[in-house]
């Protein structure tokens, strides 16, 4: 499955590792050294093609597990929705007049839907990673000419993932859309109903992207850290280390590959949260075509701005220091910000009615104006960035927090850990409040469809999101590449200062993937609620079967972290007896004489990675079906909410938790300003404490937290897709009715 | 204020420590054994002298800052609620002819519950911190005749702590209750209102008590293990660490005055939730006075079923062996359960009529039996036990959930924090899951009666659950005063053992305390929900305004959270700073030649607790005033269900990790099994990961966690205080008036 001459290709940088070194400091804009450079640009086109082939293998066995999966649920979904009226053939007028499509055409197309949302996801994510694969080693030998021009590549291809993605995502839909059209007649209705499948197709291999990809890359990078940096004291990504190869492919697959396909599941679930929202109110039974089009245009234009705004980072003001990068990065997404707002607030003029009615389900008559959705997607779009702000601050370590978190550090790991879960439970009183204001004034102007439209508002700036969250990894890559390839501790440097704003940036992302994804799951859950016929009234908190189903749910994030936090940690540790054993039995392997089996340490990421995906899996995508099934719609209605509020309170410190631990021990490694210096850097007991801060961190920030904003999104529109179904057979749920 | 003579006394020994120190391993039933009786007793007594004058003098410190806050509280308390009607001061009959007190009354005598129940609280805290520092050293000196001696004592010990705090709460609250009859007539509704009272005062002092001892104890254990324990090398409660009086007093002040605070205000909420409600069915209102007492006579029935059962673990079947201590008082739990079913359902038939209604609110003519009642009780009981023996095996270092985490010690301090993360997240499945159960099948008999009278159920063994569970705190204490007064490794080991199964019951104390608050507090909250008003339309999920609430309400654990544990963590940091210094500058406080100062660390832990518990209690006694102020009463009900099903998650999950942390270490450190012994015992590199686990999971076990069920448990009691404010004045919140 992995083979043999790549891994063997990276290998020969192994035993003269240390020789080639330079100890220059300087820290930017660094005029091409003399160092044998195309022996280095060998060994890192080497390491790229193992990295890159590691990465395609594991994502083709992941892809070949999940089309499994597909195939079988796509029988379920065919199955259960078509069943709605028996399997009736025949189109049928309701009271309005209209000509409605049966179940089985709900049941056929919502899974055609699902499939190619599926494929979509799986599509952006294996883009996403080969683009990263190639900018990784691109990255670490433009990182000889300086920071200036690492930067620039690392952010161009963060970029061009990011363009990519989103628009894929948006043409694959547009082209859903016009083909259903053409099925569908006038049951607009019955067209975004089966369109709805699409987001179930993103979010679900997002989640076993997420899921899979995140074991894996912890997995190894657990595993490569405790051996390497606590027991034998050498560097991180030393190629004497058997599971840095390993390490390495799992950034692309995990935070690559898994968070393109996590961004992209916001993104299809939004819009089809809005699109099923609004084709039940007048625009959608009036056939207002380009105001049903509306969650479209809004993305359509967000990528335009977003476009405009990347001059800035290339070629406008690019960071030229260190100490201009995170802030270059953190430009992008003001800029977007403010450039998208007026843009927005022109879409929502000239695409939608002044008014417009049918979205207050209580009060149909109810009018909507333009300018009240406008409000609510600026409200996601601000509250985005609010929340991206407050990221950076916590999770940055040019901040408080985080070197408080690093001062901790110096009384031993115990406090590194209290302070840094303390910190991350702080930083989700602000996201939350801003999600709370956000969901109040959407909800007011413009009921769930509002709600919608301001998820759709905070993944305006998607593209830049995404730019900024790849150029993380990229970066991360690259340091493994120049270490790998020998490229000098100088290089290194550099692309450790990269990386260390990526950390804060990937917060920033998480940030904005949860925010957003709180949003969208809070408008799935409003049109599940609208599609289930639940009223106002069945769905108080104060009914038993409501409020069990809050309790529940907001234990599922609990048990789901549980899961893959011990799957990270299992699997970690078969990787600790591997790496173990080699130093053990290999002879000549520290000093460098012998080489590691770097594919016996792929192949434990790789099994443990696909195998322990599946019980998380299988709990968020059974919860629904099973609550739904056996204890009726309401139950899950309190189990939706209850698993939402729950969950983003848990993702949001999970993330941020993780991303402090790491910036913390970037601090201390960096020794950037006098306090940083006073701890010793790396290798003293006060980077040890820092060490075992980040080893922690790494499954809650890039397993369980971001796994967890799939898991609240999903078993949203989960429960959405199989409304119809609930609603007919099992209202009040089998064993409720047993027991009446 | 801490009495220098006192400290001075229990110095004696530091000096000649290690010399008496015997070999001698047995396990049981040693005789007691010649080495200086006279000496080490006086030593014993020294110690208590000064422990219990270092507790006494916390105590009256912290009662005086809180007496501070009853003066403060109890003028907004009678404010607040007599200017409902605008300070009326004459009875009036309403439209059922009933005549009704005015509201005068209501804030007069609710402002005297409050002071009734606040000082019954603090009674109970300082009763119990008296009976267990006299326990502490018992204990010790009857360990030297065995395992079965000083096992009998502590328990005995901690059973006297729970059938006085039970009995004591419980005469209070019936006099309280035979007084206010005289004054309030017929108006029962106004009557039990005002009681109510009494629940917000004993849980606004146990969360002080909690938060404030929490922060005492935590700061001086993590402070002298830091330093003693991982930097230099001395053993848990050497005499050399100048924080060893301060985590010796902290244990009593914390974890059992802390405690019975805790478990006394469950108690009075819990029979004031069942009283307010029951108040306006017809038990109310036909005067049945039997009926009404009915929560009353479960908690008196549930001590003398406690009492029969503490027979069994002090005569007919007492612990002889190690292994037999967790049995046994696993035991207690069991056989009080079973006992009293049979005795909650020939009280349930006795005292109430056979047919009632009034209790479910859309439908008054409802009829409610008294075997429905006899479930709900029921369901609490044994949802209470189910919670415990899961408990047990998620905490127990016999299990193997904690052995997992002791085995992950092995890679190091990271993988062992990660699995016992891991292990809290999935304990709290089981817990959550029978809470629901109970909340539908209590909910679905009797309303929120029903659910009022679970809590009662859950607390029916509560005298067997302060029992079992202060026999920890005084296990540990008496290991410290074995330790100090230099009795031996022998004594240690065996004070060591009864510690171990203290730290699981003490996690089962916790799941019960964790069950219990949730019910009460849903009981609570339903009750709230029906004084201010709130209709089954008004609380619905899908309103923006109630939401908003139940997201930020479930933020609220989390911001808590954040300041306990960042409490603690800086207190721990001064603590550590202090005590590295004196073991600078201190010449020869290594070899035992000088004394430490005590004094000072015992002062930076109070002054620390003192001013640090302010911030969270504000924070939880101000959110509900804020948001039922400021956003009105459906706000403030999403507000208390998102603080109850978040909190409840968190709160069980920081138990049980913390508990199984420092039984993993118990567990390393014991090596009772060929598994144990294989990890190298004290000192190893295993051992060292496992105390920083135990570390951590201080201020999550004894701090942040079981603060946690007191936050849910005081807000809901407080917005039920307060809902005839809220109702009368702000229903609609007084900015979300403004924008309308």
């Amino acid at each position: 499955m992995f083979p043999q001459h790549s891994l063997g290709g990276a290998v020969p940088g192994a035993a003269p590792a240390t020789h080639t070194r330079s100890e220059n400091g300087r820290e930017y804009l660094l005029e091409e050294e003399q160092r044998g450079e195309d022996e280095v640009v060998q060994k890192a086109a080497d390491l790229q093609d193992a990295i890159a082939e590691g990465a395609n293998s594991f994502l083709f066995t992941e892809y070949k597990y999940m089309a499994v999966f597909m195939a079988v649920f796509s029988v379920v979904i065919f199955v259960l929705l078509s069943s709605e009226d028996g399997f009736a053939m025949k189109f049928h007028t309701d009271e309005s007049g209209v000509s409605r499509a049966p179940a089985i055409y709900n049941g056929g197309f919502s899974t055609i839907s699902f499939l190619l949302g599926a494929s979509t996801s799986m599509l952006s994510g294996w883009l996403g990673m080969r683009i990263a694969t190639y900018a990784n080693a691109r990255t670490a030998l433009e990182a000889r000419k300086g920071i200036a021009a690492a930067f620039s590549v690392a952010f161009r291809s963060g970029a061009v993932m990011g363009f990519l993605l989103a628009g894929n995502g948006l043409l694959v839909l547009y082209l859903t859309i016009l083909v259903y059209r053409r099925i569908f007649g006038e049951d607009w209705a019955g067209l975004y109903e089966a369109i709805a499948g699409y987001g179930l197709g993103g979010s679900s291999i997002a989640l076993f992207g997420r899921v899979g990809g995140g074991i894996y890359t912890k997995a190894a990078d657990v595993g490569a850290d405790l051996v390497g940096k606590i027991e034998k004291d050498i560097p991180e990504d030393d190629p004497r280390n058997p599971a840095v190869i390993a390490d390495n492919v799992g950034d692309n697959v995990g935070d690559i590959a898994g968070m393109g396909s996590d961004l992209f599941g916001s993104f299809a679930e939004s819009t089809c949260a809005a699109l099923v929202i609004s084709s039940v109110s007048t625009l959608g039974s009036e056939h207002i075509y380009t105001a049903m089009s509306y969650p479209l245009l809004i993305s359509a234009t967000g990528i335009v701005c977003c476009l405009f705004t990347t001059f800035l980072a290339t070629d406008i003001k690019p960071a030229r220091l260190v100490s201009e990068i995170e802030s270059s990065l953190k430009l992008q997404l003001i800029v977007s910000t403010v450039i998208a707002t007026p843009a927005v607030f022109a879409i929502s003029y000239c695409a939608l009615p002044a008014t417009f009615s049918g979205i207050f389900t209580e009060d149909p008559s109810r009018l909507v104006r333009n300018w009240h959705v406008f409000f609510c997607v600026a409200t996601g779009l601000w509250g985005g960035l609010i929340i991206g702000l407050f990221t950076e601050y916590f999770t940055s370590n040019r901040y408080q927090p985080v070197q408080d978190v690093a001062e901790a550090c110096k009384t031993g790991a115990a406090t590194n850990i209290i302070f840094g879960l303390a910190l991350g439970y702080k930083s989700a009183i602000i996201p939350c409040i801003v999600i709370a204001v956000a969901i109040y004034i959407s909800f007011s102007l413009a009921h769930m469809y509002g709600i919608a439209c301001a998820a759709l508002g905070m993944l305006t700036t998607l593209a830049t999101g995404l730019a900024i969250d790849a150029y993380g990894p990229i970066s991360d890559n690259a340091g493994g590449i120049a270490e790998m390839a020998a490229m000098g501790d100088d290089i290194r440097e550099r692309t450790d200062a990269l990386d260390a704003a990526g950390n804060t940036t990937a917060a920033i992302g998480k940030g904005f993937a949860i925010g957003s994804a709180a949003l969208v799951s809070l408008a799935l859950f409003g049109a599940y609620v609208t599609q289930a016929g639940i009223t106002v009234k069945d769905s108080s908190i104060l009914d038993p079967e409501v409020f069990a189903g809050l309790l529940v749910g907001a234990m599922l994030p609990y048990w789901f972290s549980a899961m893959t936090m011990k799957s990270v940690g299992k699997a970690a540790l078969a990787m600790v007896e591997e790496v173990r054993r080699q130093f053990n039995t290999i002879q000549g392997l520290m000093e460098g004489t012998a080489r590691p089996d770097y594919r016996q340490c792929v192949e434990i990421s790789t099994q443990a990675s696909l195998s322990e995906m599946i019980p998380p899996g299988a709990l968020v995508m059974l919860s629904p079906v099973v609550v739904g099934v056996l204890f009726g719609t309401r139950t899950l209605a309190g189990l939706l909410a209850g698993a939402l509020v729950s969950g983003v309170q848990m993702a949001v410190s999970m993330s941020n938790t993780g991303g402090a631990w790491d910036n913390a021990k970037k601090y201390v490694e960096a020794g950037a300003s006098e306090h940083a210096r006073s701890m010793g850097g790396k290798g003293s007991d006060v980077h040890k404490a820092a060490v075992v801060g980040d080893t922690v961190g790494d499954p809650l920030k890039d397993t369980s937290g971001p796994s967890l904003n799939i898991l609240i999104k999903l078993m949203a529109v989960e429960s959405l897709v199989f409304a119809p179904f609930f609603k007919a057979h099992t209202e009040n749920g089998l064993i409720f009715q047993y027991f009446n």
